[in-house]
């Protein structure tokens, strides 16, 4: 019997579907029984991250709270989050609930470290948000790893892709603009590329860059098949820090 | 602010996941926020609802209310479910939660009433549990219109390629058969199909077909919509009868 997953999603709902999705191919089941069960709070009512980090909007932090709290009313034995900018607020979900949470940020971070471990410059696309919080750069910098992100008019350009890619554009312009971006990046000396942000892999592949692409939704369903079933033990829960 | 939707799914996974994707693709939306709030149970381990009703398995009725106390525990504010066959077992949501449900099947026969006016005969495809729970048989006999459904040798094959389906199989050879199936129907005096089963959809369309195809997962997708946003009143609870 395997393990309940609670998804906080919905940051962007297409992504969360995009993860769903993924789960499903990569659990190679014969039958329905066979499957793991997936508690998905799709909430796209989930207020805009990027606007709370520069106090354009209201914190998402209690709505992730409450989130979780029904994820594991309704049965979850642990949580990840399909959005890896939300991760700034991760503490609001620890101490919202006793469940463990999987951080897509230090899966990923574990994930390109297992995959390329001569690699000592990793190119990062991650939202401002993201990268204001210093998610990656400081899960990165623990190993000795620099993380080189976009910037100025780049990284202004990449936060209207992201909003087209919402908004349901993920044709060949915005495709060719994040290889452009991404190629910046390799340019400026990037090892290997994360896509740290989960609407970049619904526009970006592996074939589009000329060094590894490492896509944070494929490393987060890997690990949560891992978790649910029992494969790899959960990560331990912190001590809860007072806010 | 539109009604949060509390889904029973996995029943198979791979519906719920067609489910939730139609869902995006016809909200529209130009940003997150403008996106319907669905809760997913996407359980997997409902127990198999042919095996039960045949007597060879344990009811899905506690799991499914289950689920239920669930979803509205995590915010729901009203109840579908992705599957069909499972609607023999409504009784044991009903009296779980004190949410409105959608049903499905009366969705489903009301779309086909309204698009189809002067339809006297419908083909259905649903499972042998399904049919025997007369569920589809009893919601158009209301209206004067009967229901051909598949029978004997042609069912057992419909049932087989169901379980083709869930485990992953919708090639070419499922879906010929399949519209062989569909084809028998209309040779039998159909003049609608109805796609009574979440699983046809993924191997059946309307271009297959000599006649209109209703299919039952569009019909909930849409119905649903309009449910959340408010553009119909949802159905009144029914009095609840002991069981």
């Amino acid at each position: 019997m395997s393990k309940t997953v609670g998804v906080l999603g919905g940051m962007g709902p297409e992504t969360t579907l995009d993860f769903f999705a993924k789960v499903l191919r990569q659990t190679g089941a014969s039958s329905d029984q066979e499957h793991v069960r997936l508690l998905i709070d799709n909430n796209p009512g989930v207020p805009d991250r990027n606007a709370a980090l520069t106090g354009q909007g209201q914190s998402p932090g209690p709505v992730l709270a409450q989130m979780a709290r029904g994820l594991q009313a309704s049965g979850a034995e642990f949580l990840v989050m399909v959005c890896n900018t939300a991760h700034a607020f991760q503490e609001d979900i620890l101490n919202a609930t006793t469940l463990p949470f999987v951080s897509l940020i230090e899966e990923t971070c574990s994930a390109v470290l297992r995959q390329q471990p001569e690699c000592r410059t990793i190119g990062l696309l991650a939202t401002s948000t993201c990268l204001s919080a210093g998610l990656y750069q400081s899960a990165f910098a623990l190993h000795g790893v620099v993380t080189l992100a976009l910037e100025d008019s780049a990284l202004t350009q990449f936060m209207a892709l992201l909003y087209r890619i919402k908004a349901g554009d993920i044709g060949p312009e915005v495709r060719a603009q994040m290889r452009d971006l991404a190629l910046q990046l390799v340019d400026s000396g990037a090892e290997v590329l994360v896509a740290g942000c989960t609407e970049v892999p619904l526009v970006l592949g592996a074939q589009d860059v000329p060094v590894p692409l490492v896509n944070s939704t494929d490393v987060l369903v890997e690990r949560t098949l891992q978790y649910a079933r029992g494969f790899a033990p959960l990560p331990e829960r912190r001590v809860e820090i007072a806010q």
